[in-house]
C-alpha cells in the first residue's frame, strides 16, 4: 500500500489515511503491473513482519508461518497438480479405450485395467483377453469381419465426435480461457499483465475436465501446454490463500513461475526440464529464490504423479504431450462456428486415422513404439526383419539384417501418418479446445526420423563397403539404430517449433532415461534452433503472443537501433503538452478535470509548470481514491481546496478554503531518464526492472514520459522498418 | 569509443577526436566495469558493421564472420578445454600410478595401460601383470614382505613430496594467480572486477601443469575448481583474438561464463550440469544467448574430451573433482611459509594415507567404489557379504545378506579414512596451490553415506520385522542398496558446502547416468540447502569472496533495510561539497587542479554552481585523454582556455584563449536517482543494470553520488547491525 518512495512524516490531519484505502494497489484488467513497485510493497510488508516478531512469541511464530509459506505453497500446488494429472492420465486412458469397446467385470475399468487379471502370459494374448469386449462383439457378438470393422469404426467416430462435442461446449459455456495450450498467455502474465479469470477456478475446472475429453478423443493434440496452464491455476488458486501473494502481482508471479515448472514436470515426468523450461521458456523474472522453489514443486509434482498412477511402469517417463502448430489461422470461414470446426475437424480426423494402426493408437504409444529399438522378441511391424537362421548371439544384440515385408508395409503407413499428422495438427490447434502442441510435433519428427533411420540402416546394410559406412559398419554389426533417428528427430522437430534449446535436452532424456545419446540430441538441437532462426527468430509463443498483440517485451528481442529516448517519448513534437500536477498550486477541482479529460494512468508532479521540475508521480486510481476519501470524511475539503505535495502546506490568503494534503500518495522516486538516453538502453531498464512507465528529463526538466506501450510500439515500428537487423545478433 | 549519450555533432576543429584515443573505454585494474556502457559500446559497434555490410560483398561477409565469431570462439573453447582436460586426466593417471611403481616396456605408461596387452583375463590378475613393476621389485627385487612394504611407502611418500614441491614451487614463481580453486575470483570477474592477468597465458599453463602436480600428489583436492579457472582462461585467450570480445568487457564476460560452463562439463562429464553450474553458481549477467553458447561450448569440450580419452569407458561418466572446504584459514603461522606448508600437509597426507586403502586409491576411485552396487562377482571388501550357499538366484539380483568380516573391516577404515579426510581437506584448501573441493565434500558425503547404507542394511537384515522394514523388506528381497546411500550422501555433502540445488542434481545423474535415483537426489539437496542456510546463508564460494574482500554485488542476498538514498550518497553531511564540473565556466587548468586534487573516477557536469542542474558525467581517464590531446594537438589551447560542453561556445570577452569543445567526452545520459529513492530499489538497479555509479538527485538539482562500493559498503553495515534480518527472507 505505501508507496515505495513514500515513507516521510505524514501530517496528524491525515492519519486516517493510514487505513489503506479499498483496491488501491492493484491493477485493471489487462493492464500491466510496475515490478518494482510491487517489490517495495513486499519489502514493507516484510519489515513490518520482522519489526513485529520481536513483540510476542505469536507474532514470531506467525513471521515463522510467513517465512514459510513459500514452501508450503510450492508443496500444494506439487500434490495437487501431481493429483490432477494422474486423474487425468486415469481418465484419459479409461476414455481412449471406450473408443474401441468395453470391460465387462467393471466398465470404468480401461483395456489394460480390465485384462491386468487376466491368465494369459505374452502380452499379445492378453490383449486379447475375455472380459475385454469390443463394440462388434458386445453389440452384434462378431469380432472378425468386414461388418464388425465398420460397426467399430462407427463406433469410433461416434465416441470422437461425442467427446469433442462435449469439450467445445463446455468450453463455450463456461471457460473460454481453457482453449488453447495457454502457454502464450501464461508467458505474458508472468511478464506482469494483468488478464482475469486466466488463472480462476472455472479455468481450472474446466481445462481439466475438457482436456481429458479432447485427448481421449484422438484428436491430434497433447495436454503438456494445457497442463502447464491447469497447474498455474493451481498456483493461483493456492496463492490467493495467502496474503502475502494475494496482495502482490509481483510475489504471486514468483509462484506461477514455479506451477508452470510443476507442470511440465507432471507433463512429461520430467522435473528438471520443467524447472529448465519455466526458465527459458516461460518466466520473466526468475530469482535464484524461485528456481529452487520450482525445484521443489517439480520434485512433489513429479512424486504425486508417480505415487497415483497405478501402472507407475512408463508413465512417469514416456510420452504424453502437445502445443502449437508452426502456423496459426487467425480466422477462417470456420473459425467463426468453434463448436462446427471441433465437430469437423473431429470426424475428419477419426475418419482418416482410424484406418492407419499408427494414427489409430494414441500419440504417445506412436512415439513410444518409434523410439524403441527392435529386439529379438519385439511383435511390431516395424520389426519385421528378415533374421538369419543361422543366428547364435545373445538376443539383446543383433545386427543389421535386410528389412520385411511389414517393415515396408510400415514405412507407407508412416509416411501417409506423417503427411496426414503434420495437416491435421495445424488445424486442430487453432480450435477452440484445450490443446497442446508437444507430442503432434515430436511424433511428427519421430516418424520422419524413424524412416530416415530405417533408410539408412538398410543403405548401411546393402552397401556396407561405402565410404561412409565402411569404418563403423562391419557386417554382422548393429550400426545404425532406427529409435535413435525417431528421438533425435522428435527433439529437433519439437525445437523448431518452440526453439528450446537446453530445457529440450533435459526432458528428452529425462523422457527416454538415456544419458548416452545427450551429443545426438544436443547437436540436433542445436542445428534446429540455427535452421528454424533462419527463418525467423520466433518460436511458437512468441508468434502466438505478437499475433494476439499482447503486451510482451521479450527479453530474447535484441534492440539495437540508434533511437533515442526523446524519439519515443510522449509528446511528440506537435502535440499538446504533458499533463502534470503542481506541487502546490492547483485545486481538488482542477485535478478532477484533468482526471475526466485523461486517461492517464498517473501523472508527474513538478515544482511548478515554468520550472518543470520533476519532484514526482502520483497514480491516477490513488488520486481518485484519495480525493474521494478526502470529500468524504475531511472536513473543510472543496473544490476549490488547493492540493499540495510538498511536506508544509503552501502560504495561502486569509479566506481559501483548507488545502488538501496528498504527499502520501506521492511517488517520491519515480524513474527517470534523461532525454538523450539511447533507447537501447530504455528498453534494457523497462525490461530488467519491470517499469511501467518512465519519466524523460533534461537538465533536470520534466520533458515527457514513456510507458511499457510506447516501448512496444516503438520496437515493432523499428522491426518492420529494418528486418534484416535483427538477423545479425 | 564513442559513449552512449555522445552522439551529437562536433565541430569540425574537434574532427580529430574521432581518432580512437589510446586505452580509453579500458579499465583499471581492481576496478568495476560498467555495463550498461559496455552495452552501448557493443551495439555502436554492431550498428557500424551492419551499416558497413550494404557497402560491399566483402563488408558483408565480414559482418557474416562477426556474427558468427561468437560461435568460432565457443567451438575454440570447447576444444581447448576438452583437450586439456584429456590431457590432464591421462599425465595425473601416469603420475599417480607412478608413486607405487613403473611400466618396464615404456615408463610413461600407466598401470592400466600398461596391462592392457596382458594376457591375463581377470582384472585381479590383469592388476599382477608382470611389465608393471612396484618399486620394490624393482629396487630391490621383493614384491611381498616388511621390507617390500616399508620401501613402497617411503617411495609413495617422496614422489608425493616431489609433486608438491614442484606445484607450489611453480606457483610461486610463475603464476601466484594460479592457487586455489579460482572460483570465487571467477565469480567477482564475472559480477564486473578486473583482475588482471588472472586469466592470463602463464595462469593457464602454471594451473594446468600444477593441477596435474597436486592431483598425482595425493593430497585430498579435486579438479574441478581449477578445470574452470583452466577453462576461463582458455575463454579469455580466445576472446582476445576477436576485436568484438577483446575490446568489450561486458561481452568478454558473456564467453567466460560459456567457458565455465565447459569447464564443468570436463571436469564432470556433465555438459548440461555445466550450464546450470555456470548459471547457478558462477555467472552474474546470463542472458538466454549465453545459455545456448554455453550449451554449445559444453558439448564441445565433453566430446573433444571423449574423443581423446583412450579408456573413454568411465571417464566421462565417473568421478573427477573438488573445490572447497567448509571454513578457511586466512592467516597461521604455517601459512606465512607457504612451501613449507605445502611440504608438511603433503607429508602427512601421504604418510597417513598409505596404509588405509581407502585413502591410497585416488579419490575418484575411492567415489566410484563406494557408489558401487555389490554384484555377485564383486571382490572388493565392501562386498564381502556371507551368501547363503543354496541360493539359485540370477547374479544382478542379490538379495540382502549378513555382512561378513570384510565388510567390517572396511567399516573400521572408512570411519579413520572420513576423519582424515575432513581434517585434511580442511588444510589443504587453504594452500597455494589449485585445489578443488568437489571430490573431497562428495569422498566425505559418500563415505557417510556408505557407512549408513551398511548399516541399515544390515538392519533391515536382522530385523525385518520392525514396522519401518516390514512393508518393504520381506526377508530374501534386496530391499536397501548401500550405493544409493553413498550417492544421497555425496551429494547432499556437496549441497551443503556450495548450496547448489538444481545445478546439483543434474551434475550427480549425470555423473552416475540413474535418472531414477533423481527424488532421493533432489530430497538430500533441498534438505541439505535448507540445513545449511540454518547455519548462515553463504555458500563456500561467497563466503570467500567475503573473505577476501572482493566488490561482489550477490544477486542472492536480498535487502531489506528502509535506508534511502540520501543516506548513502557521497558528500554526507559535514563533508566537503561534490566535485563536479560546470557546463561551460572552468578553465583547463581549473580542471586539470580537481584531477590532481581527487581520485574519483568521474565528475557529474552541471548548469552552473547555482542551479546545481545536471547534464552529464565526464570519466576521469577521458578528461585526461582529451586535455593531454588538445594541448599537444590544438592550437590555441592554454590553460586559460574555457573548457565546454554545451553544443556552442559560451560567449566569451574577445580577447580571452581559445575555448576547448569537450562534448564529445560527455555522457548525457548519466543515471540518475532522486534521494528518496530506496535503497532497496538501488541496490536492485545496480545489480540488474551493472552500474558502475549513480547520481543523486532533488527536483532535477544534483545531490551527490553512489558508487557500487559505497552500495556495498551499505550493505554490509546493515548486515552487521541486523545479521538476523537476512534470515527472513
Amino acid at each position: 500500500m505505501v508507496h515505495a518512495g513514500a515513507m516521510s512524516g505524514s501530517g496528524n490531519l491525515m492519519d486516517f489515511l493510514d487505513e489503506p484505502f479499498p483496491d488501491v494497489g492493484t491493477y485493471e484488467d489487462f493492464h500491466t503491473i510496475d515490478w518494482l513497485r510491487e517489490k517495495s510493497r513486499d519489502t514493507d510488508r516484510h519489515r513490518k513482519i520482522t519489526s513485529k516478531s520481536k513483540e510476542s512469541v505469536w507474532e514470531f511464530i506467525k513471521s515463522l508461518l510467513d517465512a514459510w509459506s513459500g514452501w508450503v505453497v510450492m508443496l500444494l500446488i506439487g500434490l495437487l497438480a501431481g493429483t490432477l494429472a494422474g486423474v487425468i492420465d486415469l481418465a484419459v486412458d479409461w476414455m481412449t479405450d471406450l473408443k474401441e469397446g468395453v470391460c465387462l467385470s467393471a466398465f470404468w475399468y480401461s483395456h489394460e485395467q480390465c485384462c491386468w487379471t487376466s491368465n494369459e502370459t505374452t502380452f499379445e494374448d492378453r490383449d486379447k483377453c475375455p472380459l475385454w469386449q469390443k463394440w462388434s462383439e458386445l453389440l452384434v457378438n462378431q469380432s472378425e469381419g468386414a461388418s464388425a470393422y465398420i460397426l467399430n469404426y462407427l463406433m469410433y467416430i461416434l465416441w470422437a465426435l461425442l467427446f469433442a462435442f462435449l469439450a467445445v461446449s463446455l468450453v463455450r459455456v463456461f471457460a473460454p480461457y481453457a482453449c488453447g495450450s495457454g502457454i502464450p498467455e501464461i508467458k505474458t502474465i508472468l511478464s506482469g499483465f494483468i488478464i482475469r479469470g486466466y488463472l480462476g477456478k472455472w479455468t481450472l475446472l474446466i481445462k481439466t475436465v475438457t482436456l481429458v475429453l479432447v485427448v481421449s478423443s484422438g484428436l491430434s493434440l497433447g495436454k503438456e501446454g494445457p497442463l502447464v496452464h491447469v497447474a498455474c491455476c493451481c498456483g493461483n488458486f493456492f496463492s490467493s490463500l495467502f496474503s502475502k501473494y494475494s496482495k502482490n502481482e509481483g510475489k504471486r508471479r514468483e509462484v506461477l513461475s514455479a506451477a508452470a515448472a510443476a507442470g511440465v514436470s507432471v507433463a512429461f515426468g520430467a522435473p528438471i526440464g520443467g524447472v529448465l523450461f519455466s526458465l527459458e521458456e516461460v518466466s520473466y523474472y526468475f530469482p535464484l529464490k524461485t528456481l529452487w522453489r520450482s525445484f521443489f514443486a517439480a520434485l512433489v509434482a513429479a512424486f504425486t504423479l508417480r505415487s497415483i498412477n497405478p501402472f507407475g511402469n512408463s508413465r512417469l517417463v514416456l510420452f504424453y504431450v502437445e502445443y502449437h502448430t508452426p502456423w496459426r489461422r487467425k480466422t477462417t470461414r470456420l473459425g467463426k462456428y468453434p463448436v462446427l470446426e471441433v465437430i469437423v475437424v473431429t470426424a475428419i480426423t477419426a475418419i482418416i486415422a482410424y484406418p492407419n494402426p499408427y494414427t489409430r493408437q494414441s500419440t504417445s504409444e506412436l512415439i513410444s513404439e518409434l523410439f524403441n529399438d527392435c529386439g529379438a522378441l519385439e511383435s511390431s511391424q516395424l520389426c519385421d526383419y528378415i533374421n538369419d537362421p543361422n543366428m547364435t548371439r545373445p538376443v539383446d544384440d543383433i545386427p543389421d539384417r535386410p528389412a520385411g515385408v511389414g517393415v515396408y508395409t510400415a514405412m507407407w503407413q508412416l509416411a501417409l501418418a506423417l503427411i496426414f499428422k503434420i495437416v491435421i495438427t495445424i488445424f486442430t490447434f487453432g480450435m477452440k479446445i484445450p490443446s497442446g502442441l508437444f507430442i503432434p510435433s515430436m511424433a511428427v519428427g519421430a516418424m520422419a526420423g524413424r524412416m530416415v533411420g530405417i533408410g539408412v540402416e538398410q543403405l548401411a546394410y546393402h552397401h556396407h563397403d561405402w565410404i561412409i559406412f565402411r569404418n563403423w559398419c562391419r557386417p554382422g554389426a548393429d550400426c545404425v539404430t532406427p529409435g535413435l533417428y525417431a528421438m533425435v528427430g522428435a527433439a529437433a522437430c519439437l525445437g523448431g517449433v518452440t526453439r528450446m534449446t537446453v530445457s529440450l535436452v533435459v526432458i528428452m532424456f529425462e523422457l527416454t532415461g538415456g544419458l548416452e545419446y545427450i551429443v545426438p540430441l544436443m547437436a540436433a538441437a542445436v542445428t534446429s534452433k540455427w535452421v528454424a532462426d533462419a527463418f525467423g527468430k520466433e518460436g511458437i509463443y512468441e508468434a502466438h503472443i505478437h499475433l494476439n498483440g499482447y503486451p510482451f517485451l521479450d527479453v530474447k528481442d535484441e534492440f539495437t537501433h540508434r533511437t533515442l529516448a526523446t524519439d519515443v517519448m510522449r509528446p511528440r513534437r506537435g502535440e499538446p503538452p504533458l499533463s502534470v500536477l503542481t506541487q502546490d498550486s492547483m485545486t481538488v477541482e482542477d485535478v478532477e478535470t484533468l482526471i475526466k479529460e485523461t486517461d492517464y494512468n498517473g501523472f508527474p508532479v513538478v515544482v511548478s509548470r515554468d520550472s518543470e521540475r520533476l519532484i514526482g508521480f502520483a497514480q491516477r486510481r490513488e488520486l481518485i481514491l484519495a480525493i474521494k476519501n478526502a470529500r468524504q470524511r475531511q472536513e473543510g475539503i472543496v473544490s476549490n481546496s488547493i492540493m499540495y505535495f510538498t511536506e508544509e502546506p503552501p502560504e495561502l490568503p486569509a479566506n481559501s478554503p483548507h488545502p488538501l494534503k496528498l504527499r502520501r500518495i506521492l511517488n517520491l522516486s519515480p524513474f527517470t531518464v534523461t532525454d538523450h538516453t539511447p533507447m537501447e538502453t530504455v528498453v534494457d531498464i523497462f525490461r530488467k526492472l519491470g517499469l511501467r512507465q518512465c519519466l524523460v528529463t533534461r537538465s533536470g526538466r520534466l520533458l515527457g514520459i514513456i510507458t511499457k506501450k510506447d516501448v512496444l510500439r516503438h520496437m515493432a515500428q523499428m522491426a518492420n522498418q529494418d528486418p534484416e537487423s535483427i538477423m545479425f545478433n
